[in-house]
């Protein structure tokens, strides 16, 4: 049985270019403002989970639960969480686990990246840490290249089109011109889409989420302890990880994220919802095609049907079904470890009819997915009024 | 109310220069001991937590949590904790509020590390992770620096004197001796650690742990589970963390790691115990002096007392409080992610009366002090038959 747990605050900075400001500042910027808005102070906070990837390779820093901690001059139980770009909703996963255990009633769960202090070579590579080393990086390999692949297949299997995926990244950049933290805050066109420089073929520099730093935070409370601190409280209904192979090669199929499929499935059941009764979600769209197979795996759509649902325009923010209304990993931005923590903050936002111009009107139930590797991991999580 | 859990199967590879085996192989051999020795199968494991620090620098490879779940064919959630040096206790942790929350009732823990591929300099800057890059990494410091300044602050403030704390490698060395999977399995003299080449005055080739590779693993079951599944099962009935800052220059103290103390004091009660009720203990002896501190955080002895007692012969396997039975870090080998869940082994092993040559008489009640960076996060775990 899934106890529901209470998101009581948020906080997120800028997306972008912030060469200002480092790891510890960001991370620390995000924690004081859900602080803020949760209304608690530090000590009331009993427990910390970090979602980050790769401080280790990018700024010479591991060991970030005990930054954390010592950012609001804590000794508390704090760890940092990692699984690839899934290292924000993992670490969501650790705070629910907590909560239901009893270890602790007050949670609060960061994810922070900084990327942009170095070379894109260096991030390319670092990248790469979540695929399978011995399989695909030592073969050269990149993620705009196995993301290349599963488009591909998908376009042989599917007859996807070239301007239907392109309208994935369309798509986000408008709903990324609604959002003040977004890193792209411009609309683009199908041609800017198509006629961008190639990266890895069909997948131009348009079909790439970019490089990013950023930190978000949320603060988690148990059902009693939410229901007073907050009336606006949003409630993490369902929860689950799903893996699979590390390496794309081993999987069973290019054209499917099976884990997207398990974790949906249990998810939804731990919510008592089907995928009819999901009203938004926000998906990992590292690539323009990872949003197709999310949407696919999470039964918003057919197999080979989310790229017509998306060129017919079904995925913006006042459309039947709205995907990513924050701009998705491609125009708000990937700070790896916050991306997961920002997609629970869009859903929470939402349903709290708090999203601004990109409100969605019929927001009760949202979905995130949240994707580590090419597959490998998946986290979907539940969110409800 | 903390929840007992039990432990119903270990399993850990050589630890040691291991060439010929990469990262992922000495997970799977860890992996599959520990299902072995519980007499479960693979698909009886519900999910997976594995530590581990250094693998993104020094082979590539992060999102260790889906290598893990591969090894065994499983599509389980399976998550890495990285905590610096306490990552294995740390993915203890998360194991134990998975069950404590009911998300699971049997979960497989591991830890690994794969260090000896590279060169002493990789390995020595990517263990500064562990600190605080900005203040301590980019002013040139090391970790064995930052343990010598607390090894002069501790001689100055109690007199501890070279010889004295030369008791605590070669305590290690004998228990070593009578380890078959320890790296180093010779005994030493005082002689050979005073005389050893200096890394960090005042410490000596011999205070300092080794690099080393090597993996561990443990299944973990709720109560009712692991009574009938293990009737040998050893319990773990106390477990806290604590944390204090990343830098070593921020403390209040260079003498006492506070955070042991913090995470003791809750573990212990937790456990309904005092200090007094402890048979033996594993704790984190990085460097020798760290040995000191630990046991002093523990209670085990009073502050500046532990040398004398390390000098006095206390430590040892048939002496008043036996610690580091294995041959702590420094002769068993330190494969960092691995380290935590070692320990954990070994407690079992003790209570279990099965350590071999060096079972400790009466073992019913064991403690684990696992500790990352200088003493930036602790985590304490209570075993008990």
């Amino acid at each position: 049985m899934f106890m529901k747990v209470g998101v009581i605050g948020t906080g997120i900075t800028k997306f972008g270019e912030l060469w200002d400001k480092s790891l510890r500042e960001l991370l620390a910027e995000a924690q004081l403002k859900s602080l803020e808005e949760a209304k608690i102070s530090p000590k009331d906070v009993e427990m910390i989970f970090t979602g980050n990837m790769c401080a280790d390779a990018l700024s010479g820093q591991l060991h970030i639960g005990a930054m954390a901690s010592e950012n609001l001059n804590l000794n508390v139980p704090s760890t940092r969480i990692e699984g690839a770009c899934a290292s924000g909703a993992l670490a969501i996963r650790a705070g629910l686990q907590a909560i239901e255990s009893g270890a602790a009633k007050i949670v609060q769960v960061n994810g922070v990246e900084k990327m942009t202090d170095v070379s894109v070579e260096q991030v390319t590579t670092a990248l790469m840490g979540a695929g399978d080393e011995e399989v695909e990086g030592f073969a050269g390999a990149t993620f705009p290249a196995l993301y290349a692949l599963m488009a591909r297949a998908y376009m042989k299997e599917f007859g996807l089109t070239r301007e239907e995926l392109a309208a994935v990244p369309v798509k986000s950049h408008k709903h990324g011109s609604m959002n003040p933290i977004a890193q792209f805050q411009r609309e683009i066109t199908v041609d800017d889409v198509v006629n961008a420089v190639m990266v890895s073929d069909p997948l131009t520099l348009m079909d790439c989420s970019p490089i990013t730093d950023g930190a978000s935070s949320i603060i988690l409370a148990s059902e009693s302890i939410a229901k007073k601190l907050n009336p606006e409280a949003v409630w993490i209904v369902g929860s689950s990880q799903a893996t699979d192979t590390l390496a794309l090669s081993a999987r069973e199929s290019l054209t499917e994220v099976k884990a997207t499929r398990l974790a949906a499935e249990k998810a939804f059941k731990q919510a008592g919802i089907t995928s009819k009764d999901v009203h938004l979600a926000e998906v990992h769209d590292c690539f323009s095609i990872a949003e197709l197979l999310a949407i696919e795996g999470l039964g918003l759509a057919k197999k080979g049907e989310a790229g017509k649902h998306a060129a017919a325009g079904f995925h913006y923010f006042d459309s039947k079904i709205p995907i990513n209304t924050c701009g998705g990993l491609k125009a708000c931005g990937h700070p790896i470890g916050a991306t997961g923590v920002k997609q629970a903050i869009e859903i929470v936002h939402q349903l709290q009819q708090m999203a601004g111009k990109r409100q969605v009107k019929k927001a009760e139930i949202g979905v995130t997915q949240n994707v580590g590797g090419t597959g490998a991991t998946v986290v979907v999580n539940v969110f409800k009024r």
